[in-house]
């Protein structure tokens, strides 16, 4: 999804669709309608109601419809069953009884039941509407197969559809998916493969009927039509939060199949509350009616989109469902299922606009109620100098300044849009959305209705019925593209592998889950704010900490020896650095510390950036002990690490940051262009003496130290400060600190850690001044002190 | 301050005081107090309360006392002011009223009254405390002068005592400050410089009586004994905001001659209000109770204090203000005082710890109520799964989490210490504060007083009587040093000169202020949240904007010129900058952005920093088209503007940063160091054909760009990429990019901005191809697009 190529074949493609979506559109033909999954649920529920409204909606404009309800059932009982589906077809309340009858018959007559099974089904079918289209003297517009059956199913319909079915030329096919689009990345790859092999990209509709629902629907024009007041609100400066809720009171009781395979994150966090974040966050096109802008800045907050980790999610599961799905399953008594029914995520965008804004995406089943809605916190940058008592909701700016897109349900219990009165009274097209009433009494996110401006449609419509509408419409824009349905599975198939087996936290269900599933978020990672009921202290501070552990000290090879556990470790080296560096800003104005790469630093380099705020970073200069010859941003340089993991953290002025020139001309480690003497002359110019007051060293397992691996012939004696030289390990070639330069240094600390270095630490216990052999063995600063930092693991095994 | 060599000074003199401190409190000699101004408000009001106090705490341990009030007055009428004042002595609720009477005779007895104004006054008070000291058979502890007369008495007191009432060898001498302490930096220092020419650091105690209040005083215990729970909130990750209020409903009738020469920020916000804040921002040293660590700490955070700019902070003036300095000091009815009596300031503290956390200082007389505090408002990280309904205080991470200090009054009405349930539970000393019970209906910040563990003295103790004890016990921390007094005033004073002519926001008074005074901080700036009611403009979005002014299309030198008034200006190029980025990165992967030093483009920088989200920064790479040869971190160099503007607020990576190489082995621009050859090939290498995608250039009043002046012998033409130049203007060395590999640009914007620029834009507006006396005239890429942005100044004049 990284590479820019990408975006100009997707451009182009949907330039195309558009201006085929254009053209079709003034046609007004005969369109046909092929709802395949006629009797089933959904149909009953929402979709025959839904195609009716269309009719209604577009054929009073002149436009001529058929609708084909289709099933496997043989045409009799299908047709039995269809008709049960249409009895309780309703008339908008906009239609006077009187005409609903004749409207609703008129419907009726244009419907019928068609048992689709073979090639030879769609043919007859395809033949049938000719007829009907050439019989009534129109041209065909189109035609639209509505796929209401399970994904199974998808692939023998889209073949015989794509073989038996399509219009001849100048009407178009659209095909209307439903979800579950795939399981993870893999899945849905191949899934929209085969669906792309027999349909365009423009034929397809993936239905997320999220996007259909009023308040989702109307993000994007409210974003447009308040760009004034939201232009300078919409950001990492005001926003304090975003929260992307969907609660239930239901559980997966009678769905426990279907549930057990694809669990909260799969149901309703990687489509629904995804694309909703994708409304929220893209930035804003000029024109959002153009489907293609739209579609392309929704990619573009997929591409921002920081990787989730096992930390960026917690997991519930309601006690009652792994019972449930013994019972649904027949699974045996001793089973447990670890499918979460309750999930909330972390996301973190990283562009400007939204970086270390929090993005809160919860879901769950059986909670205390059932809401839906998309909360935007503003940050309060005010101070108020009246007292509390006499703050006024619309002036106060100290009061709290938030938007809601409520969904629906809830206290409220109806879709709408909320803007804190002392925010700006918002502007909605008032032929379908109107102000509310207050309702005394009802708070909402901390506050009485009073305080917001407050919208709701002016006539509630059901999701299905405007995405009917808006697929008649061809605005691509409500619905999944195959680059937008591969780029959330792309997001989120690395988190749900991390936590396949993770044991979900239990929760009772409804209002007995009480405080056990709040959860916090802090430095990037979720947790919940309740241990569990059973790990419970008392009181804060009462756990252990590592402070509590004693550090044990000794000598090794007759220095000081600092031993621990590994996080403790860290913490007392972190802390003896900062002592170092404080002593020697006060004493000399700067603090100049070379660090080794490898992994170990990398957890030193985290404590140093999160958990030392009196470090004089400002006065630090920044030096390598050693480098691979790769380019500086290569992600094996040891200069990336620290890029990485301390200095995007914290502000070193650029001109103290000292990487080694080891790509110089465009050329790695080249002896002519003299790096290693580079940084050896910039070294005596800045650091007095070529004393550097702390080197951090590593010790390999062969005993080598820096990057002076044994039997070097450069670098562990002589005058070099600086040497190339050659490493067993890929990449062999290496820019190192000598030994006679390490050893001018006022300190120097060596880290050892993890079990694999335990049996080097005990040899190096043993042996003298050996550097030929273990280079590590020549470390001894002439007036400088040296310590030994190791874990407990390389020190005790 | 910034200096490390005062630090080694400071401690050295710190540490002789606490030992001079310690030796001499060993021994229970005779003490000698003598209260300069033992008649006027202050005495009659605290401090001879203060003094009974001491006598009642110390007298019982065995120390012998006497009293001496002083003033200018004759014996006779002195000795009755004096009788008055203590006629009101009243014993602490936990002296028995039978022993009361006794108690007071005792000290009664031992206070008397003298008249102090000439040498030879000093002389015979020091002759007849030695000879009480004598005739008691004591040695001689020490002597406290306690200066509570105006500060122009100062000096001539000072002198006397250095000179004539010294303590003999053996006793110490502590003479004790009441502020104010100078009007400025300045004047500060003067003052600080006379005393310390009669007196030791460590004889002078400097009284902010805030210190003595007990919240306040406890702030450092508090964070001391609740270091565990405390650690890991102590810091910009979890610190919302942290507010310093005090609050006043008197107003300054009667003190206007005082007030007019001070007004809020020299009476209350630099000194009370800047205490506080060090107390709660400094790094808790390890042992609290050492006076030494306590004052070097907080040293410490002056040093970190971000500079005060006129936008830091916002100024108001109760109305009645003017009449009444017009009465009181006899000035003209058209006399209108500047003189604020409200203030808002917004600090930013510059550490690693704070960084980002704004601190909010807030004073004001004529406000709806009398009440201090300080408010520790922490981050909300948490979501909460149940309804807000069912938020239970202890258990919810979504109620609010603060501590208060609650210095006093409010409607609490006593101090306090406040502590959120759902934070922790916090450890007081129980001898001396106690639990308060809730008291139902009472809302503070807030919340219930419910929420809140809350906290409250065991007995209320007056702040003077506070700090007599201090100074008797020699708790240096509780009292402001020089050093300490001077850096608060080296912060303040730049600001005190800003707003010197700044006319402040008229105010009512009291509850009529409604939302007149409240205020909100962006981007550093702080301003009033409503618009002066005359210039209201009704709701948001309203008042005309840059984008609502048409820019001027026009043509310059052939090419498009693009003109504007200055801000609508830099807002356009910022976004066509932008436009050419994404497309750069969109088509190529990447975007070369070659930029100019000077003035103008810092506005540019400032504007992509904060208002362009999309743009690709990690995409992109950053030239210098020209530099100064002076070291990159010189203030006059080029790359020092743009890190100080753009890179410390955007991500661009370490490795996409190109400066120029001005600054190799130790030399400036030396021809044999090769820095432009070495410049040169890093853009053939990096750069496509070495054709930057944007360069942004400027126009110099003689013509010149980049660094290339009229008359150059380098860079107009030839084969050099990169050429080292000669300025007429200092510093004289410079490199530059030159014209033919300019003109190689796929993109050259040319910047040209104020008044200035008027008669050089019209000239190259009329010349051909001239670039030996005219360099710009010579920008003309050859296949690329040249575009001219100039502000209205610079092209109508």
């Amino acid at each position: 999804m990284k590479h820019p190529g990408l975006w100009k074949m997707f451009s182009a493609a949907l330039y195309m669709t558009l201006l085929g979506c254009l053209q079709a559109q003034e046609l007004q033909g005969h369109i046909s309608i092929i709802l395949l999954g006629a009797t089933g649920d959904l149909a009953k529920k929402y979709l025959w109601q839904g195609l009716f409204q269309l009719y209604l909606d577009e054929g009073a404009k002149g436009h001529s419809f058929s609708f084909h309800g289709a099933a496997l059932t043989a045409p009799q009982q299908g047709q039995e069953l269809m008709a049960k589906a249409l009895e309780s077809l309703s008339c908008p309340k906009d239609v006077a009884p009187s005409n609903c009858a004749e409207l609703k018959g008129q419907f009726l007559r244009l419907s019928q039941y068609r048992q689709l099974k073979t090639a030879e089904d769609y043919q007859t079918l395809s033949k049938d509407i000719e007829a009907q289209v050439q019989h009534k003297g129109l041209q065909e517009t189109g035609r639209i197969f509505y796929f209401s059956v399970p994904p199974f199913a998808y692939a023998d319909i889209a073949r015989n559809i794509n073989s038996s079915c399509r219009p001849g030329p100048g009407a178009w096919l659209r095909v209307v998916l439903e979800k579950p689009f795939g399981h993870d990345q893999l899945s849905a790859q191949q899934l929209a493969s085969e669906l792309g092999s027999f349909f365009q990209e423009e034929e397809m509709y993936r239905v997320d009927h999220y996007l259909g629902k009023q308040a989702v629907a109307q993000i994007l024009p409210f974003r447009d039509q308040n760009r004034k007041a939201l232009d300078g609100l919409w950001n990492r400066h005001h926003v304090e939060r975003v929260e992307i809720i969907m609660k239930e009171t239901v559980d997966a009781e009678g769905r426990a199949s279907f549930y057990e395979e694809y669990g909260v994150i799969r149901d309703t966090l990687q489509n629904h509350l995804t694309e909703i974040l994708t409304l929220v966050a893209m930035e804003l096109p000029g024109d959002v009616s153009s489907s293609a802008a739209v579609l392309q800045h929704k990619l573009q907050v997929f591409q921002a989109l920081r990787g989730l980790q096992k930390g960026s999610a917690i997991l519930g599961q309601y006690q009652a469902y792994s019972g449930q799905v013994r019972r649904e399953l027949q699974k045996p008594d001793s089973f447990h299922s670890l499918t979460p029914t309750f999930a909330g995520v972390l996301v973190h965008i990283d562009n400007l606009r939204w970086e270390g804004v929090p993005f809160i995406l919860m879901s769950g089943k059986a909670l205390d109620e059932r809401v839906g809605y998309v909360r935007i916190l503003f940050k309060n940058r005010a101070y108020c100098a009246q007292s509390e008592r006499h703050w006024a909701s619309e002036q106060s700016p100290c009061l709290p300044q938030q938007i809601i897109f409520y969904i629906g349900h809830g206290e409220l219990g109806h879709p709408a849009i909320l803007v804190s009165r002392n925010l700006f009274k918002p502007s909605l097209p008032t032929q379908s959305w109107k102000e509310v009433q207050d309702r005394p009494g009802l708070l909402l996110f901390g506050r009485p209705l009073s305080d917001y401006y407050v919208y709701s449609p002016v006539r509630e419509r059901d999701a299905y019925s405007t995405l009917l509408a808006h697929i008649f419409h061809c605005r691509k824009e409500s619905f999944i593209t195959t680059e937008n349905l591969l780029a959330s599975w792309v997001f989120w198939t690395p988190l749900l592998d991390s936590l396949a087996h993770e044991v979900p936290r239990l929760y009772p269900g409804g209002m007995e889950n009480g405080h056990l599933l709040d959860f916090e978020f802090s430095s990037g990672q979720l947790s919940f704010s309740q241990q569990q009921p059973e790990l419970l202290v008392p009181g804060p501070g009462s756990a252990p900490r590592p402070s509590d552990f004693q550090v044990l000290r000794a000598q090794y090879r007759e220095s000081p020896l600092i031993s621990a556990w590994a996080e403790e470790l860290i913490s007392k080296l972190a802390s003896d650095i900062e002592t170092t560096a404080v002593q020697a800003v006060r004493l000399f104005g700067k603090f100049h510390l070379a660090v080794s790469g490898g992994s170990s630093p990398i957890a030193l380099f985290q404590q140093l950036a999160m958990g030392h705020y009196g470090f004089p970073w400002a006065h630090t200069h920044l030096w390598l002990v050693d480098e691979r010859c790769v380019p500086l941003s290569d992600p094996e340089s040891n200069f990336q690490g620290l890029q990485a993991h301390l200095l995007q953290h914290i502000r070193v002025p650029y001109y103290n940051i000292h990487p080694m020139p080891v790509h110089l001309h465009q050329r790695l480690c080249a002896e002519e262009d003299q790096g290693a003497q580079t940084y050896a002359s910039e070294i005596s110019a800045l650091v007095a003496n070529s004393s550097f007051d702390l080197v951090l060293l590593g010790m390999g397992t062969d005993g080598h130290t820096a990057s002076l691996f044994p039997q070097s012939p450069t670098g562990l004696d002589g005058e070099q400060l600086v040497v190339l030289t050659k490493s067993p390990f890929s990449p062999h070639q290496r820019m190192s600190l000598s030994l006679p330069l390490i050893n001018r240094a006022k300190k120097v600390a060596v880290l050892v850690m993890g079990r694999t270095k335990r049996e080097i630490t005990m040899l190096v216990s043993r042996v003298g001044h050996e550097p030929k052999k273990w280079p590590i063995s020549g470390v001894l600063p002439h007036s400088g002190q040296l310590a030994w930092y190791m874990d407990y693991e390389a020190f005790l095994g």
